[in-house]
């Protein structure tokens, strides 16, 4: 079992053909990752037995976070907002994004996807639905939580002529017992396009870690297979100069001081210049998604006081070691291009349709989606982390440090980030925290 | 005591000056309107004397609709994303609407703001607290449930120069006992941007009323002290036309049939074309937040199930009465200015700032803010509600109905809205169901 591939170690399907992007694969051994362990239960996860996994623990398998989402009023308003199709259209209307979906699947391997059952994870409007339906899968079932979504997807598909194929069925995944002609364990496919801004945003790996765990037959394919993580150091003095100057001027009064509070709040955009990028990217974290189970969305970190914000209040002393659950925890080193000022780090994602190794084993490359800052533009963009200060490095200065993610503390399908980057050894290190608000994409 | 002013009754200080709008006020008795009280309880509301209003019930007075958002963790959520500057940008960068602030502020009758203590509810990153405490207000208290937008204000109040004058205070206004230097009835005037997607989108009209009646002083001042909702016939054309263009051509497949799931959430959007105003505006409600209690926010109104969709399935039987809190039950009837089609409804709604009557007590106009379609162009824009089906109408045609509006079932921030549209004896009424999101603007 790959486990919790959170940047620590190779993962059990290499993708041997050459990336689009650098792979600087961080295999560092990380002391604060202390182990992978379900959030909430002390004594399993690495150790967890594969038979164990796929038995019938299917009612407590996801007490950690699948929980925390449902439990919520939260997530009501959560899919009351996707009743909304405007809310889908960014999605739909991505070119980049969709074309990689249709050619992922034209790319299906002979008996891959034709004659197949395909289990769609969020289905929405059934955009993805109708295209495997399309590209010769026998049966189609699309949930999703959202009775709107549902509603119009069930009109979409009918007019499309594919209720025959395809059943949409309303509900939170997590507390269905029954799909309609299933049973579990029992699709050959399951198939999401979960991803959300700074890939992680929206909670939904925890709903398609369930949906693997507990409805994809063994030796089923996971679409898309793999996901990884990317950042590279940044400059960004444009848009920080043009943010300070619309802030300077509101109202007859300035406001520029709100700057400190406006980078917490990264920024999705684009990288308008090649130059923007001071360092080449590196790979935070990489997730092999066929071996996603509940227990590995959240890891256990052991945390100190020092990468806390440095102008919150301690409220606690500040050695004291305390556990929180991360969805990754990210060492990064990177090395300067040229003399410049780094402005913190550009994040962006990758996602692989592999089928399950198959397309590396006919000799042809995986299909590949990346919101790389250099690549076609997404409607993903980019997310710009900025530091509170800027650090001066010259060419071929190494600048490391750690970034966190972690589920938002009072939105658990929010993003937060902690950043600590570390340049020349006299100075302190540079610590911030952050927030992604999943509302973004 | 003005009451509960829905379209149902005069109100107690009518605006004597030329309005820009046409003002034709609702007279009409409403039965459905049963009676104006406490949503979660019988026989308070009109009877209800002032004395008992103003006096030490202040700890139950808003179990309606106050306590719903606060025992929530949708409430933690609303505010959390508050703590992104960018999130209030659109606002502050109205400058129709920030004009009419300061409009308004310098407006002020002697002695009404010089010198004078002020509550700013919502304060966000203060902007309103400082062009009060540089309008002449001795001391502002300035309470927003947003950690962060508090943080930054602060930051900006101090590096204005106004931290003597004005206090930042983080907490859920409803939740605060205490006021720095303050008392209950203690503030001479309360004021407060606290206006949202039609109007009455993010629920905050409530913790108006509730700051009202707590911390203002008899005889203080509200800013704004006057606001109506308008409707006027649309012409809806090329919008229907380009949604639908744009909907059959995703990835290959035709999903015009989310049309009629994208109607349900009226497009925030602007008239473009003076003819797609196919009748003149009509005054649907309007509240005079003087005499503005929590009470008064919610009223109950008797609903059959005659206004449901005609598409949903019903739960219950079709005749029965039910009761229903409900912002504002709204009695129209249009006249077609020529023949054509008519799509549905554009909502617009206007703030006055008339200082208690002061101002026309002067000889002078109330200070007015519109998001009319023909005024200059606000962040606000407009809202777009069209029907299921188009009606087509003779000039001088009557087209008669009623627009019902609530906070949203899962989230009460959000505001669902109820229409019922009848023109001609012979045909059906068209009847459907929208939602606003709270998160519009």
């Amino acid at each position: 079992m790959a486990g919790c591939l959170t940047g620590r170690r190779s993962t059990s399907r290499q993708v041997s053909t050459p990336p689009l992007l650098p792979r600087h694969s961080v295999e560092a051994a990380h002391p604060q990752l202390r182990r992978c362990r379900r959030a909430q239960e002390a004594g399993t996860g690495e150790d967890e037995e594969e038979g164990e996994e796929e038995g019938e623990d299917d009612d407590d398998d996801d007490i950690s976070f699948a929980s925390r989402l449902a439990a919520s009023d939260l997530n009501a308003a959560y899919f009351r907002r996707w009743d909304d199709p405007a809310v889908h259209q960014s999605m739909m209307q991505d070119r980049v994004l969709t074309a990689a979906w249709r050619e992922a699947l034209a790319a299906a391997p002979p008996g891959a996807l034709e004659g197949r059952t395909v289990l769609d994870v969020g289905c929405g409007l059934g955009l993805l639905s109708m295209l495997a339906a399309k590209a010769g899968a026998a049966r189609v079932v699309a949930v999703d939580g959202s009775e709107g979504a549902v509603d119009a997807a069930r009109r979409i598909i009918k007019a499309n002529g594919l209720s025959d194929k395809i059943t949409v069925v309303h509900g939170v995944l997590e507390e269905l017992d029954e799909l309609p002609g299933m049973s579990p364990s029992g699709f050959d496919v399951v198939m999401s396009n979960w991803m959300g801004p700074a890939l992680l945003g929206g909670g939904m790996m925890a709903t398609l870690a369930h949906a693997i765990k507990k409805w994809l037959r063994p030796g089923g394919v996971v679409l898309p297979d793999r996901v990884s993580l990317w950042a590279a150091g940044l400059e960004d003095r444009d848009a920080l100069q043009e943010a300070k100057e619309s802030w300077s001027r509101v109202a007859g009064l300035d406001m520029s001081a709100a700057l400190s509070q406006v980078i917490k709040h990264p920024r999705r955009d684009v990288i308008t210049r090649k130059a923007q990028l001071l360092t080449a990217p590196q790979r935070l974290a990489v997730w092999d998604l066929t071996e996603l189970r509940p227990e590995h969305v959240l890891v256990m970190r052991r945390s100190g006081g020092r990468d806390r914000n440095e102008e919150e209040e301690e409220e606690e002393g500040e050695e004291e070691e305390q556990e929180e659950a991360v969805y990754a925890s990210c060492p990064f080193r990177f090395t300067s291009l040229r003399d410049e000022r780094l402005f913190g780090l550009v994040l962006f994602w990758e996602a692989l349709w592999t089928w399950g190794g198959a397309l590396e084993g006919e000799g042809k490359s995986p299909v590949r989606f990346t919101t790389h800052p250099l690549a076609s533009s997404t409607h993903y963009q980019q997310i710009m982390i900025d530091m509170p200060r800027t650090v001066r490095v010259a060419a071929d200065d190494e600048v490391s440090g750690e970034l966190v993610l972690k589920p938002g503390s009072t939105d658990p399908r929010d993003v937060e980030m902690q950043l600590r980057v570390e340049h020349g050894g006299a100075q302190q290190p540079i610590t911030a925290s952050y927030r992604v608000a999943h509302l973004a994409v």
